[in-house]
């Protein structure tokens, strides 16, 4: 006898873990130069020389207990300093330390606040299509239920949807921008509107509705395309953050929850923060990691290489007729089957040994994500397999 | 409008977290050399050369993207093969990396079982005080229910009590050896004594009753008391592991499940180990580290301070007329109050600036743990604590 959800959960047919074990196989055929596989988020641009730099000053000058020893469960001090003076040099705010939670990355950050805000069994998160598809199981997992709002056609926000899924049960929406697996940038305007609604509906439910952002691609931007921090937008903001993407640090699980001061029920919240981390697993965030991202903090991100492979893909489809959200941040691009019918679509690039995922899990069937960090060299060499897919719907 | 648990478990009063703040605070006034913090067990001997030495190697000899990209969700697949490799040589077992989900350390691993093995609310799972007080909101974090067996005498396994509280809703038994945080090493006849109980209740019931060990002291045995590798002795056993304490590495959040073949259904169990680590946001264990713990597998650790301080304080104290549990192993001690009353005890000590943690919260109020993980002259400057608060006891 076991957890029957746990065995479903983790023998749940997963169309990416199916398309890499198909990737594998072929690349053992094809040779894996000739594998032109865009189904993972994994970053394509390595690690900035500042975090090895960072790794090794460390290693080098100081005693292994001040790296390698537990910190608070809250993350070492330093780093939180850190991590608010940037937020507050960037942002105009007011953190100190005391805002910051250090978490083992996004997935913890969100699990972590989820458990927090779902104060009862069925209270209800909103999620906006297309979008991650783990937010599902992480907002069951704590008892709550997902609203799940479809995708406007531009993929940015349906703000009379949202509006119309608040209930006096909903305890929070999932803002997720730059979008995975759009590469949207919401609007300023839209999220503006967004934290009226929320207020608004706020005041008549009588409960916080707090908005959750999940940031990991919140330096990845490619155009002008402003990201606004949020909490400077709608007071009742938990920001889920992770240098997972921007320091290309996927592997190493580190991230943080940032509390403002002014968001409801802060003197709760932020305790509730720690509790759900306690009895979640989660001890601290690596330690090494929290001094490597501390000294790393003003680092910025190389996009060149994502912004040539957004540039040649995004041209070369729209050329050839694809219907394509214009994706502004992010690594990912999300492309209309021009068949409708992203199953049987990624079947026929499948052929062609170009792998992308379906949209089902997104939210959007009709749509495929390709993750473009990759070598340029296989974008390049992807487009011919995607004018023949396109050319076999004609 | 918040989880009123998680707020509870965020605000508990913490005995071990006022200490540390007294104690942060004394340092202040009288330096902190002068204040004997025995309450944590964060490892007193560094990590290690050989793990900075992997850890440099890796950073110079291979692309970030190596070792700072994500791992499958069970691990490495090297890595997972180098401590199936270590096991077999150290206990003739068969294993491979199959049997090895790699985890962000022992809390992760432990909640991560709990997760799987409680199928239904209310199930139960068995702890043997003295006991890690953690278990307690580990188990019940998932649904289960805690059955507490009261400690016998020699802080070893009472037997009769364990089979007399086996019931039908008895999904598992914690076994924690060397015991945090008596530092006492289970006697092989008790064990084997223990499997037997289990396999003939298993029967009973009808469903196997999983062991599952909790072993981040496994190597920290300081007589030639043997730590049997469970899995031989009873074969629905599953092994949580951290390198935590062995390599010195708590921050840095490592370890392991070990599931074998042989476990009562390993087909449906690995997987849902995987679903569990899914659904609690444990994305992948720390890469670099999966890397370092896999070229320093068969290091073993730096004993002599431990054993050191142990001698000193062993036998300092039972010449001065305490009752203490025989520490073989781990970093603890434990310690009858003359008074038998250790939080009282303890407030004397700490009139001498000697901090230690009062057993209530292990299951024992008239014992406190003494964690000897500190430098062996705050060892000796507490001696005379020791003596003065017996004295004061008489």
């Amino acid at each position: 006898m076991l957890s029957k959800e746990m065995i479903k959960l983790g023998t749940a047919r997963s169309v990416i873990r199916e398309i890499a074990a198909y990737g594998a196989q072929r690349a053992q055929i094809v040779g894996p130069e000739n594998v032109l596989d865009f189904s993972l988020g994994n970053p394509s641009v390595p690690a900035p020389k500042e975090v090895q730099e960072a790794i090794k000053d460390i290693v080098d000058s100081k005693e292994p207990k001040e790296y390698h020893g537990y910190t608070a469960s809250n993350g070492a001090p330093g780093t939180r300093k850190a991590i608010a003076d940037n937020l507050n040099k960037r942002y105009g705010t007011n953190y100190t330390g005391d805002n910051v939670f250090m978490t083992c990355g996004a997935a913890a950050s969100f699990n972590i606040v989820m458990k927090s805000i779902i104060a009862n069994p069925g209270d209800e998160v909103i999620v906006m299509a297309p979008y991650f598809p783990e937010y599902k199981p992480w907002i069951e997992a704590h008892g709550g239920k997902m609203v799940l709002i479809p995708a406007p056609e531009d993929f940015q926000i349906d703000l009379a949807g949202v509006e119309a899924a608040i209930t006096n049960k909903t305890r929070g929406i999932i803002v997720n921008t730059p979008n995975n697996p759009s590469g949207v940038v919401y609007t300023k305007e839209n999220l503006v509107k967004l934290s009226e609604i929320l207020d608004k509906k706020s005041k008549e439910i009588g409960e916080p509705i707090y908005m959750v952002t999940d940031e990991p691609y919140r330096e990845l931007v490619y155009t002008d395309a402003e990201v606004p921090h949020m909490p400077n937008l709608y007071k009742d903001t938990i920001v889920c953050y992770s240098w997972s993407k921007s320091l290309s640090l996927p592997g190493e699980r580190i991230g943080y929850v940032l509390v403002p001061t002014e968001c409801a029920d802060f003197e709760e919240l932020y305790p509730a923060i720690g509790g759900a981390a306690r009895i979640l697993g989660y001890v601290c965030a690596p330690h090494l990691f929290q001094q490597v991202v501390e000294r790393c903090i003003d680092v910025e991100p190389d996009l060149d290489a994502y912004i040539k492979n957004r540039d040649l893909l995004y041209n070369g489809l729209v050329e050839m007729g694809y219907n394509v959200a214009k994706p502004e941040g992010a690594f990912y691009m999300f492309v209309q089957a021009p068949n409708k019918d992203a199953t049987e679509f990624c079947k026929l690039l499948q052929k062609e040994d170009v792998l992308c995922v379906p949209g089902d899990g997104f939210g959007c069937s009709d749509y495929l994500r390709i993750s473009y960090c990759v070598d340029t060299e296989k974008v390049e060499k992807a487009l011919p397999a995607f004018k023949k897919a396109m050319e076999a719907c004609k």
